[in-house]
């Protein structure tokens, strides 16, 4: 960009390379920087790198971790019996937000996706069936999205862990709380009619 | 936030400080630094660093730096009898983009605005009318926005000048270029037809 100090036009491209921030955006999050604190600048810089170092896939469940064994493994008051089968570190994320859930995880680091040549292989599969031999698993919860990736990924799952004698659930598909009739669509709609319980 | 590691809680916080940012963009934009290489990112962290240490006002326009006077005042090719009045350095930049200018800036860093508490005083008007007093200037044009604050300070500034016999004028207000009358408001059609000029 013309005008502007080199250092600044720096961190303007910097900040133009992550995902969703075109070069206005990137324009105003550094001039905010430049009004920031030294101090919060570095926190912010200190942040970038240390996330960097410290976070890797945990040795158990593949999820993002500061260390070996991420910390939802390692807690002694989660349910071990109990696998949640999950496409992405974030849904991790979203469920324990949910504060239902007391077992444990398993990322699969994607979704089987032929069109992506993301095939069964590139995912974390073996990983799981590992466990759910080695371990006591009563029950695996397939947690995939509800798209045409995570759904042919559950069937898969499913097909896979069955034999193995091991409980297999998949998260219901319906109406969101909250939600109206009206506004949901087709499939939406036939699945929660399919998917209805007793009351 | 809950099931992540700390690092990456930590990064994914340090994002939703900047504007604009809410909880689901800084974590996305905190994986993407995840997916980065090891040097992507330290490039990034030193972006941010080196910005905030290097960048400072211009001792003669108060646009920003990386030395003591920047880049436009420092180019000898610039005509120095012009100065272009702006409230901040991005506006600098949206004027060089536009490739018509050759003369020098002054940037305000800021409005006058009584509702904020922002009087000339809180300006560098008084830094503008030094220059004026000692350097050899031809024209003054007022470019602060055309909102209620930006007219105002142009109107102060005018009332400043023009005892000095500097000749001072204001950028147009009319229809945007590939504009539609139909769409323009009435406050602009009246300014584009007093502003009307001899073809």
């Amino acid at each position: 960009m013309l005008g502007y100090a080199k250092s600044l036009n720096k961190l303007i491209e910097e900040f133009n390379k992550l995902p969703g921030i075109g070069p206005k955006s990137a324009q105003r999050l550094a001039m905010h920087i430049l009004k920031k604190s030294m101090e919060e600048a570095k926190n912010f810089a200190y942040a970038i790198v240390k996330a960097k170092q410290n976070i890797r896939n945990c040795k158990v469940c593949s999820n993002l971790s500061d260390e070996e064994i991420c910390h939802i493994c390692q807690d002694p008051t989660r349910d071990k019996t109990t696998i949640c089968v999950v496409e992405d570190p974030r849904d991790v994320l979203a469920l324990e937000a949910s504060g239902t859930y007391k077992g444990v995880y398993h990322t699969l680091l994607g979704v089987i996706s032929p069109l992506d040549g993301v095939g069964p292989e590139d995912l974390k599969i073996k990983e799981l069936i590992y466990r759910i031999k080695q371990e006591n698993i009563q029950e695996i919860i397939i947690a995939t999205n509800s798209d045409a990736e995570g759904e042919t990924t559950a069937l898969y799952l499913a097909k896979l862990i069955k034999p193995l004698g091991v409980k297999t659930t998949r998260i219901a598909c319906g109406i969101p709380a909250g939600g109206n009739l009206e506004y949901a669509d087709q499939m939406t709609l036939g699945r929660a009619l399919q998917g209805r319980q007793i009351v």
